[in-house]
């Protein structure tokens, strides 16, 4: 599955505080707003764009969640291929403003921290920041997340 | 759209500290994680079993953000009816295990904290804590959340 992908592949001791990763871009149109929602947040204002302009957004919104796993799409095809996948074990996540039917969605990752896993040596925990842009370079979202890293064929020996 | 829903609307005033609501419950399917997958996070251990057994998971594995989706759904069915919607502003999310194919999620939701906005006294902030269950009642996810919720016609008068 990663056969074609020209990223080197990165282990703990590869990661470091400062390192950026920019994604490739990604349209949203009105139809998968809705039927994300439909699926998994059928809220008016995630539905139908008449309803949506009465509400809390003036028109039709992305569901929070729907920002965030386009945004896990970028990253996992644009930011570090990590060994093992990026696997995140929690973080912090703010929607900053609405993602629009019509925007176009980037994310950039930022290494915060790494650090050595202190009861599984073989491992780390590397803190990321994703930050969504939208096409006029508005942040829409920010996750500070914690990855689990393994370490490298020589590391922990 | 939510003509037949019994739930009662709430407003700011309606929310105290530990009022909790618990949803309906949802079964997931293979099939449902490798679609997600395939659109929002195709990792091997999203996407085939097979794959999934040789990587930190040990077997297939829905996305993080499929059980925040999940969640999500089963918060807007079965959680507090907020007037205006259920609408986050961010919040802390923690995977304390994977959902797996066949689990059956639940999830309950408990008011933390309510107060008035400083900067906005026509509505609130209010934090909730979600958390999902499978069908061992082990915790999947947790996530504490801010809400934007508005007062009541009363409210802010």
């Amino acid at each position: 599955m990663e056969i074609d992908d020209p990223r080197p592949v990165l282990y703990l001791e590869d990661l470091t505080a400062g390192q950026t990763w920019e994604s490739a871009t990604l349209t949203v149109s009105a139809d998968e707003i809705i039927a994300f929602a439909r699926d998994y947040d059928p809220q008016p204002f995630h539905l139908d764009d008449a309803a949506a302009r009465d509400s809390f957004f003036g028109g039709l919104a992305a569901s929070g969640w729907h920002t965030a796993a386009m945004t896990m799409r970028l990253q996992v095809d644009g930011g570090p291929r990590i060994a093992g996948g990026q696997i995140g074990a929690g973080g912090r996540i703010d929607w900053a403003r609405p993602t629009r039917p019509g925007d176009i969605l980037h994310v950039t990752c930022e290494i915060i921290e790494v650090r050595i896993s202190r009861s599984r040596p073989d491992r780390g925990l590397v803190t990321m920041l994703t930050t969504t842009h939208n096409q006029a370079d508005e942040v829409v979202q920010t996750i500070t997340a914690t990855l689990v890293v393994p370490r490298g064929p020589g590391g922990g020996t």
